[in-house]
């Protein structure tokens, strides 16, 4: 039951995370696109099984550790969706070697040869995907920049393959409203297609085209020469995300489990021991509409409280009071009494934590799934 | 050698982690304090030892899981910081039955009833502090309040002792310059005397009146009345502790080990494989004068380059520029080259990973220290 757990904890509703992933999934069915999950947000294989179209995959990681641990469970087909750096190649490979389809990124000629002389040296023929910078956010390549081609020769050179294009448009996390999460999914799209269409000139066949980012999955009317689409945090969904509007906090899978200690009644603080190291120090809805502080506060069945929100924390400590200048009223909670919390950013505040407690829309803890960190 | 490790990964340098304690250490010494170390920031069984004037203790932790790991490696006098929920008693309790001399906190009178009935239903005579807020910034009973006494008759009804209270000042983050910092542990000793004696005036000896924060630890001109001090921070120092004034950018002792893995040219960026699950997503500086992003970049030897900083965070990806309008050029650092990060706060820094890569000043890696983290 979760009134045995100790507190703080991560409570997995598994009744939101089979429906979030039923929504994103038949979403994506009649646009004829793959999902290629993003597993960075769960780390856990359980949650890896109820995300994939097989056991097999196909998964995407953001770290080597994470396709070592799935590939230890039996997924085959992973894409390592980060710049590879050099050093990191000799793991790749060991990898490879088990009979693991890693698939590796680039976005420069440097890496490119990097990949190209390692894969070379180890008669590996390393499956590669160029990076798109289809934002301005982070890295990738211009969207069809002519040296698209040239890192194709220095890669086949070198005897890797190289698979297609990948890109991300963070930007999308700071688009509001349906056109305008419509048209970025449509730059997300053009940039690949253009991409991957400059490649295929350049007798480059491209057989992968993939986008993503929860948004855009979410928001994007048509996916042609789209061959497969990654998104993570949908599977949990968080405050950020229904700040953008992709969902609502009913909709929120992944709530701490925290436990009142104390209050400060002339101020209207209910301390709990939920502090910032239980949900992470992202403060992602600062920048958004309605700032949740450190997450908006349920009670233990998860129904919201009105305007009650996590409005500082400490290492071990986490402040509750009503948003400021709300009318509702404070709720009566006592010392040992247990409320739920939902956070900014599922992803930052599942890696803190080592396990999930599954419940089923009930208050019985269902199944303990555990989730792995570190590199 | 730091250059074969697998990055993102922490590393220790172990000459400014005994530098920053034996700083500390001298401060204190004159003052006839003891230092209560919060072993909250290494969770690591070689630093509590570095830390520690006794294998035995005394600790302070912020977490049952850490009391636990200590107690496994022999600590036992360990203070639990934080107060305490009534659902965390049975596991507190069998941690004392072990011989560990466990202490709790409490602020309220319904914590101190869950804690006596417990301590009269097990037998166990729970020493216990209450803790005094100094700040108004968390909690605890006001300074001097009456209710101290009523709490201390709470307790001993039960059979725990009252051992007397502590207090820690987070408001001395937000004091700037030796003056404030000087009148800030001030008001935190004056804060916990005050308590102690109004108890001692109602029949409670309170042998123990415990105070600190790293600023305050640092700055305290006297501490008269005061039994032992706490600090955490300081054993690394992070950006956040050199805005405030209390060490430079040289006594940082845990920077991020991150390795190249791009640009963006035009932007004048140098992308890392270090991102926010390597930093954390504390962005401490934000407040201050100068704010560094998510971390001030060193070359692999340490030394910072000028304005160079990570400016954005991806999961996995760090984005490191030049500050805007520096006068100062690009480091030159190729696609494999390793960087070092020194972070906004150690404590969230040092929680994103499972252990330590100790340097002794050289570029060889002489010991690795594991760390947990959980609850």
């Amino acid at each position: 039951m979760l009134a045995d757990l100790d507190t703080p904890c991560l409570v997995l509703d598994a009744v939101r995370m089979r429906s979030n992933i039923a929504r994103l999934k038949g979403r994506l069915a009649p646009l004829g696109v793959a999902l290629r999950p993003h597993l960075k947000t769960p780390k856990c294989i359980e949650m890896a099984r109820e995300l994939m179209a097989t056991p097999q995959g196909p998964a995407t990681v953001s770290t080597l550790k994470e396709a070592e641990q799935f590939a230890a469970a039996g997924v085959r087909d992973i894409l390592y969706a980060v710049c590879i750096a050099p050093n990191k190649l000799e793991r790749a490979s060991a990898l490879r070697a088990k009979g693991v389809g890693l698939m590796l990124v680039v976005d420069s000629i440097e890496a490119a040869r990097a990949v190209a002389n390692h894969a070379r040296a180890k008669g590996d023929a390393i499956p590669v995907l160029i990076e798109i910078d289809s934002d301005g956010h982070r890295s990738g390549v211009q969207p069809g920049d002519p040296v698209l081609v040239e890192l194709g020769r220095t890669l086949q050179a070198g005897g890797t393959v190289l698979r297609g294009v990948m890109t991300h448009v963070g930007a999308s996390y700071d688009s509001r409203g349906t056109s305008a999460l419509e048209a970025i999914a449509e730059q997300e799209r053009a940039a690949a297609v253009r991409s991957a269409e400059v490649l295929r000139a350049g007798g480059f066949p491209c057989p992968i085209v993939s986008v993503g980012s929860t948004p855009t999955t979410h928001f994007a009317k048509r996916l042609d020469g789209v061959t497969e689409v990654r998104a993570g945090v949908f599977v949990f969904f968080d405050l950020v995300q229904a700040g953008i509007g992709i969902c609502t906090a009913n909709d929120i899978a992944l709530p701490v489990l925290a436990t009142v200690i104390g209050h400060q009644k002339d101020k209207g603080w209910i301390l709990t021991d939920g502090g910032w190291m239980a949900m992470s120090r992202d403060r992602g809805t600062a920048k958004q509409a309605i700032d949740w502080g450190y997450g908006m506060v349920c009670d233990v069945a998860g129904r919201p409280y009105q305007d009650f929100m996590m409005i500082d924390a400490s290492q071990e400590d986490g402040i509750l009071a009503l948003r400021e200048g709300s009318k509702a009223s404070l709720p009566d909670l006592r010392v040992g009494s247990q409320v739920r919390v939902l956070s900014n950013h599922a992803c930052a505040t599942g890696a803190q934590h080592d396990r999930y407690h599954v419940v089923d829309g009930g208050p019985a803890v269902v199944a303990e799934w555990p989730r792995f960190g570190g590199w």
